[in-house]
């Protein structure tokens, strides 16, 4: 008899419920996405409904209609009521007897949360502090896939050196982005980051951010940072979905410019703040 | 109020099973183990045992007793009555609302199944075909993770081309190892393999393929090899817990040998058989 172990209990395989047959589960072979509300307003969903149909198609899930994803992600945010939600969902490949190869017929998984998001208020005004670890990701980081064990591993070092984001640094010394942030430097009227390859994920709100730093008449240059460049900027920050920019002042042991968030980042917050509303 | 969705059922987070707030599914976030069993007896046990206890302190599980877990997989292994039985589990770091950073305090979540080990003489007796693939992996290969997008990725492209396994090929052009196997190559009386290096699985298989390859006369060379140099190989095979040693015949679009299991190949599988009864 073909038997499953979950910590003590034994159970029949035939008896186990599919999750725990989830190939997110044994390879992390799904794809997710993280949108935000504010004031009750999904921000942006669009744009990452469609990256997540990009990442669904470079790793060859294709049964799943995207019109029916956008359709739930509302009807839960509608049914959790929160202004400033944070909702995440992903898609896995399905549950099977745990094999590599996989049935192409296989029924996707689909699982969403809807949370509260924190307020990241004190974060924005006083600023945060970062520090590096090396990029030990994998090569196809533009896709958004489950396989995140090197961002866990290198944000929890940064909690550990009480940071808040973990900046990852390429084996020829560049900065890609961060464990869950792309990541920004200031340079008089310049903003940089690094451009996009297959390095780094296309983040939706580094295209609001470039938005916004035009906006307010910044140049945009696409282009990887050193250590060095970045520990020297007038101004750094991150942009993540879920606090969209929040002011870098201290990157690894230098203080950045003042140490309190630079004149632009704040401008730039402004700005994103416009797209908001 | 807090709400999870699973297909279209909406549920509150709350009532959510542990299993879907598995960091395992989200991250990726454990390491795993495969043992198999020939004739009733589990081979290699305590290897695979410390090579967890390795994967687990590499990633910072540090709440598990291993003679537990040695405990677990005897239990399980007794109950299934399985006599080639292929035994998997993983640990991960626990259940928790989605968060990169996490409490080192949360319980690991255990997972067993006791599977049939599928019938291996044809592969053995015929050898298999194999293609390449971009070695996309992380650069932490040396622990035995819940990422393998990247080798599910790999193997299915293998399949897609009527192949067994993907052998991965890194940047520098050097076959690292197969999507799940270890890769040898003889040329003349020299067994080669690549060197343990953090691109590569400590291959518990490839311990006893050395060492029965000295039993056997050859010298051993730890190496990596490029795809010539492979694709002009006397004999390949690959390693791997669940069949031990499986003859290569085709590499790509080149024939090995005379398209037959090679000379030394075949003695090593009998050399090998030694060590499991």
């Amino acid at each position: 008899m073909q038997v499953a172990m979950i910590q003590e209990k034994i159970v029949p395989v035939e008896e186990l419920e599919p999750i725990y047959l989830d190939r997110g589960i044994y390879f992390g072979d799904g794809v997710y996405e993280v949108v935000r509300s504010y004031n009750g307003k999904i921000f942006a969903l669009e744009e990452h409904l469609q990256r997540f149909a990009n990442s669904l198609a470079a790793i060859g899930i294709t049964a799943v209609d995207i019109n029916q994803i956008r359709q739930r992600v509302q009807k839960a945010f509608d049914a959790a009521g929160i202004a400033n939600a944070k909702i995440y969902f992903h898609i896995t490949r399905g549950s099977a007897l745990r094999e590599h190869t996989y049935d192409p017929d296989l029924k996707p998984n689909f699982f969403l949360t809807v949370t509260e998001q924190t307020d990241d208020t004190e974060e924005k005004n006083k600023g945060i502090a970062v520090s590096t670890h090396p990029d030990w990701r994998w090569k196809r980081c533009d896709i958004k896939s489950l396989n995140l064990l090197a961002n866990v591993l290198a944000r929890q070092d940064a909690t550990r050196k009480g940071c808040a984001e973990a900046i990852l640094v390429d084996e020829a010394g560049l900065i890609t982005e961060g464990s869950h942030s792309a990541f920004f430097a200031i340079f008089g009227q310049t903003l940089q980051t690094a451009p996009l390859t297959a390095n780094i994920l296309p983040s939706i709100t580094r295209i609001f951010v470039i938005k916004a730093g035009k906006n307010i008449g910044l140049e945009v240059l696409e282009k990887s940072l050193t250590h060095q460049q970045a520990a020297s900027a007038d101004e750094l920050f991150i942009a993540v979905t879920t606090e969209d920019i929040v002011p870098v002042v201290r990157f690894d042991d230098r203080i950045i410019g003042n140490g309190k968030p630079g004149k632009y980042t704040k401008l730039l917050i402004q700005e994103f703040r416009q797209f908001t509303i």
